[in-house]
């Protein structure tokens, strides 16, 4: 079975967007964009939720893109995306499928098929369904150094607690520190 | 001026304790008693809220507390605590003082006090007022292989974001990953 892993920036206090949506403390660095050019070159597919997906689809498919990152910016557009959205009506970044329903479904059929490990960036909606539902493989979470006080969770309304084994703890850049989980657990309880 | 240390257990979607205060969820093992140990034993006073006190006040000081964590009972039992609260009338636990007015002030006067540094446990409430004053020095968090969903966090209102500098990153017994921080700014801005 082709494995999902969740791979998303967080704050010390656990939040992967700001209350509205702001991702302007994400860190930058050299060593960051090489650390996520090697997590994405051997994945099979990007899954995103709707917001993760008008975010990224009007980013990285322009200049500034390719010259801000020139290493993710042909990965990112290159690579498979699967999104899940009940409202979009279509899809129209390259790569891009649109599935509106039954995920659950769709995901373990995605699962099933042959491939490469498939990964999720931000899209918190779709992390805590799938997180719910016990079909995510592994977390890992780059913790960026800032408490922001509000924001928004990717593990909303969980039905339960999600015991973890640590996998990975590394600090990466002096700045950023990188927390690597396996679920202990099929599903939260 | 003697330091101001948060020490405090996390999820890792960033509560301090579930949304009824559970705490059931703290790893507990012989490591991170040491570690908790080693800690305290150069400190010069524990700063608590209200819940906290009254959960460490009950405890402690038990001959259970003292067969479950034979060294830190004694060493919880006989360091000065001050203790932060408008509605308690007394703090009756060993070495106790109450203060129950006029935080930042207190908080003020007792960092340039002669004496040792001073950590806080648990105390949510008393954490988020002094990160808000920029009365902090540094944070120690101890990352617990766990998702709750829901929960409560000690930076609740924070006015502001706080950037921190990572001192610390270090996997304790293969569970528990200790994230250390100083925050680079005087406050939340």
């Amino acid at each position: 079975m082709r494995k999902i892993i969740v791979a998303n920036h967080v704050t010390i206090d656990g939040f992967f967007a700001g209350p509205n949506g702001e991702l302007d403390w994400f860190v930058r660095d050299d060593q960051l964009a090489k650390y996520a050019a090697e997590q994405l070159k051997d994945k099979g597919a990007l899954l995103l939720g709707r917001k993760t997906y008008q975010l990224f689809a009007s980013y990285w498919p322009t200049p500034s893109a390719y010259e801000d990152n020139p290493i993710l910016a042909p990965m990112l557009n290159d690579i498979e995306k699967i999104v899940f959205s009940r409202t979009l009506d279509r899809a129209e970044w390259s790569n891009s499928r649109l599935i509106k329903e039954n995920i659950a479904e769709e995901v373990l059929k995605l699962k099933e098929q042959p491939g490469n490990d498939m990964v999720i960036l931000g899209s918190g909606s779709i992390v805590s369904a799938l997180t719910r539902l016990g079909l995510i493989d592994e977390y890992e979470f780059m913790v960026n150094p800032v408490i922001l006080g509000r924001g928004r969770s990717q593990f909303e309304g969980l039905d339960g607690r999600l015991k973890m084994k640590l996998m990975k703890a590394e600090a990466l850049s002096s700045r950023i520190v990188i927390l690597g989980y396996r679920p202990m657990k099929d599903k939260p309880r």
